[in-house]
Formats: C-alpha cells, sequence, structure tokens
C-alpha cells in the first residue's frame, strides 16, 4: 500500500490547556503533504512531527476561528526564511486573503515565493483540490460561522499488470496501458485472454474525511459514506450535550452515532473541551456505541 | 525579599525549532505578571508555567518581528474567552495597532475587554510604564527594524521601622511614615535619635534588563550598569560573527562582554539560531569572560 497517514499536530480547542495544541493536522499522501487547519504552534508541531516543509503545498482551513488558523502567520515565515520558492495554496472560507495579507505583507518584505489564497462556498460540497492520486471534497457543516470540513479520497488506481501472465502471452509494451485500465487481450491468433488473467485489481482507493467544528449533523453520512477514517470533533462529554448545542458543538457520543451510521471504518475524536483533563470518559462514550474509536492526541500517527 | 521572578515562556530564534519556542518572557513582580514578547505559542507555555492569565497587565513588544509578537492574537482571544474585564495594554514600537486591530476586530466580534494598545519611539530611552512599585524603560537596540529592550527598575522602598527602637523612644504613630523616609526623631525631651537608630534599610532596589534583538552596541553599558539580571540575545557563536553582524545579532561572547562592561550581577542568554543542536558552546563561551552566565530554557524560573 503506498503511504497514506494522518499526523496529529494539535487536537485541543480554543482555550490552551498544559496537554494540547490547538487543532491542525497534516495528511501525508504518498510524501504529498496536505495541513488542515493550523492552529498557534502547527509549526513547531510540524517539525516535532519530523515532516518536510518542502512537501507542503497545501493547507487547508475549516473555518475563521483563531484556534484553527492562528498559526499561519508564522508558518508562512518560517517557509520564506527558509527560502522557499514554490507556491503555497491557502483553502479557506471567505474573507481570510482579506485578512491575512496585511499581515504576511507587513511581516514579509520580501518574499521568496507566492501564497495563493482559494476561497470556497461553505453551504454545498464541492470538489476545491484534485490532483493525479486525490480529491478533496468540501463537507458543509454547522458551526457559529460558516465552515467547512475536507474529505479526502484517492482515486481508483489502474489494475496492477501480472508480468508472468504478460510474457506468457507476448502482449507488446504498447498494449500495457490499455490492459491497465482493463481491457482484454486479442494474441495475433485471434484468442482473447481476459483482462482478469492479466491483472490483479489495484488497492481500493483510501479516504478520509475531517469534520470540525460542527453541531452534529446527521446528514453527513452520506456524503462520508464507508470511510477508512473519519476524524470527528467531540468537543463534549453527552452530560455537557446543552453546552455542545449552544456552542455548535458535538458530543462523544455524537460523533459515535455519526460514524457508525456512515459505516466508516475507524473513528478519531478531538477537539477536547479544556474542561476535561482525562479524555478516557469521551473514548468510553464514543466506544460504548463504536468500538473502533480512538482518541487523538499530539503527535499521534494513523496510517490508513 | 519580594518577589522578582523571570519566567522563561520561550528562548529559541525565528525558525522554529524542536527545543525551543519563539522569544517570549514574563517577569513576576509581586505577583503582577508582565509579559516581554509574545512569540507563537506564549499562551501555552504561559500556562505550562503555571502562570494566572488574571494577574497579566501588561505586554511589551520589543520590535515587529513575528517570532516577537505572532502569539499576540492567540492570546487576547484567550483572555476574551476566559471573559476578562481589566484592560490590556500592549506596549510596542510604531505600527503594531494598525496591524493587529483588523485581526482582533474580525476574530472576537465581541470583547469582553479592551486592548489598549500604547506606542514608544525606540531612539532613545523613555519611561514607558510606572507604578507603584516599578518604572519600565525602553533600551534603544539596533535590529533590522526598529527595536527596544527594556529595563525593570524597583522603585527605592522606604526604610523598614524597627519596632523594639520605636517603642523604647516612644515615636507616636503619627511620626513613623517620615521615619521610614528618612527623617531623624526628636523626644519631648528635644534629644536627637538619628534615623539610623529606628530604621534598618529597605532592600536594595533590583533590576533586570531585557535586550533582544539587537546587533551588539556596547554603549548600552551605561544605561543597564549594575543590573541584577541581564537577557541579552546570543544568537549566535563567535564562529558565525560575520552572519551575526549581517543579520543585526549578537554573538554569545560579545553578550558576556557587555554584561562584564555594565557590570550587570548575572547574563541570561537566549535567542539561540536553529542552527545550534546544542547550546553548550554559546555557554561556554560566554562563560569564558563572564562566569555568571546562564543558558534560557523553556520553563526556567529565575529568582532575582
Amino acid at each position: 500500500m503506498e503511504k497514506l497517514e494522518l499526523h496529529i499536530l494539535g487536537c485541543g480547542s480554543a482555550l490552551p490547556t498544559t496537554r494540547h495544541f490547538p487543532t491542525s493536522q497534516v495528511l501525508n499522501v504518498r510524501d504529498k503533504l496536505f495541513m488542515i487547519d493550523c492552529g498557534e504552534g502547527a509549526q513547531l508541531q510540524f517539525r516535532k512531527s519530523r515532516l518536510k516543509f518542502s512537501r507542503l503545498n497545501h493547507i487547508f482551513i475549516s473555518h475563521l476561528h483563531g484556534d484553527h488558523c492562528f498559526g499561519l502567520p508564522g508558518l508562512i515565515s518560517t517557509l520564506n526564511l527558509l527560502g522557499r520558492t514554490a507556491e503555497l495554496h491557502v483553502h479557506s472560507p471567505e474573507g481570510f486573503e482579506a485578512l491575512m495579507s496585511p499581515m504576511l505583507e507587513f511581516f514579509n518584505r520580501q518574499m521568496s515565493y507566492r501564497v495563493v489564497f482559494h476561497e470556497f462556498a461553505t453551504d454545498v460540497p464541492a470538489v476545491i483540490h484534485e490532483d493525479r492520486s486525490l480529491t478533496v471534497t468540501t463537507i458543509p457543516l454547522r458551526h457559529r460561522m460558516p465552515c467547512c470540513g475536507f474529505l479526502f479520497r484517492e482515486k481508483q488506481k489502474p489494475n496492477h499488470i501480472v508480468r508472468d501472465m504478460v510474457d506468457f502471452y507476448h502482449v507488446p509494451v504498447c498494449e500495457l496501458n490499455r490492459i491497465k485500465n482493463g481491457a482484454d487481450f486479442v494474441t495475433p491468433e485471434g484468442d482473447l485472454v481476459p483482462n482478469s488473467r492479466l491483472t490483479r485489481p489495484a488497492d481500493p482507493p483510501r479516504s478520509y474525511a475531517y469534520c470540525s467544528d460542527t453541531i452534529y449533523q446527521p446528514h453527513i453520512a452520506g456524503q462520508i459514506r464507508g470511510v477508512d477514517l473519519l476524524f470527528h470533533e467531540a468537543t463534549f462529554l453527552t452530560e455537557d450535550e446543552v453546552r455542545a448545542r449552544e456552542t455548535f458543538h458535538t458530543t462523544a457520543l455524537q460523533a459515535a452515532t455519526l460514524a457508525r451510521d456512515a459505516g466508516v471504518k475507524r473513528l478519531l475524536i478531538g477537539h477536547y473541551s479544556a474542561r476535561y483533563e482525562d479524555e478516557t470518559p469521551l473514548l468510553d462514550e464514543a466506544r460504548s456505541l463504536f468500538p473502533g474509536t480512538m482518541l487523538a492526541r499530539e503527535t499521534l500517527c494513523v496510517k490508513l
């Protein structure tokens, strides 16, 4: 399997604690790094996780609350100090560029590279990034301000050639791409060799869904159905559900309910309220409904 | 002695490392907290140092480089989440309010308290804060942009009354304040009791000087003469002196030279370049000239 790993840089919520950094994650897709949210200290945690700045080209900001983006000016300045030349793409809800640009211009008088802002609407799902190997789609969420989660989905890869069979049938090289993509082979003698004899299926595409911050939104189950890993905020315990609703956050049990209803493979919870000194009760609550739940923690790396 | 303690929240320089946070310190003067610079992560380190946000009323920013101020938006937002009502005073070189205000307004739509910006000139020393117990004076430095250090100096306290002697001479209560401030006492019989028999001297006022970032500036020895503690940046070793000069920073040996020439009691060095994985050579270099040198490190607390 090719590399697909999620690094947790921070999984606390807005109030600082001695145990957690504010939200930031990095998805490593075959050594291309995608940052999701960029809370204060993200660049420090990035270094601590032994990730390479040069591999980072895209940053996705879920919403414009400070605990999800105050790490960006520092990160951008550091990349400048390091002499980066490649463009850095920052995807966010509307308004972020206008806020950041004066800061960036002041603090980086000579920029060695360009920061390209891309602003997305938060009301309907949309593909906001695509490359050869994956797509990134917004997941509209409901918080105290416009907010989206992100769905990272690998593209279906072509089948693998079975070298022995291709040799056996003397398949010419020029046919290989067609066969990879599902074509059968016809021998010079006119015999049909079905594709299934010449290839074995590629690994199924994997997917990761990130949902934070949001009030419980049962209807997103459809969009994230069957993902390999769901990160969902679980700011509160059920005993604090009133507070969760007031602040547009989710309880651990609600996150587990969504994971179960969406048939996801694994659930990772985080964005813990500072009121909990120990997150075990959040884990217990989620696991009571969805056993495949894990607690996020700083420097955790989850392989997909 | 009344409490006077320096807490190091961060002592790295601009490039993040796994070992250091960017610059921030807190001077605790009898449980009133004065923050000096506010690099990214300062609020997290503040919590880690078990300091109380409610005791913090003044923040002094030496210069407008990101590694000295990118922690401020997060800290200000946190104080707002905590429902602070007291004014917070931010002292900085010119231009900071214009930069910060749009950010603060956007990220804190309802502020529970007021942030009052005070901007100082950086060309001549000036008292920028004063209360009953101390003064804060700028120390003009020379960096790639306008920059000042800060000299914190306790005020001279009145002498302590020697209770036994005051009782012996039947000094009336109404005379005590005058005597504390140095007056002699004349008995009803006309005998003069010299002040020195009635009082013992108060503790001498203590002082702390913070100098970062700057190229070596020998002439500031006059202003910081005899301070109890000098924090001075020592970004580089002597072997990198050319780089120090180019970037307007100081070497460990230069910091030690200043400490010696100014006759300070102790020297604390920090603002280490990310190029050094171990700061011991910086310490050794400084101690070769000024034995009373210490290395700053995160969560260090120095009692003055």
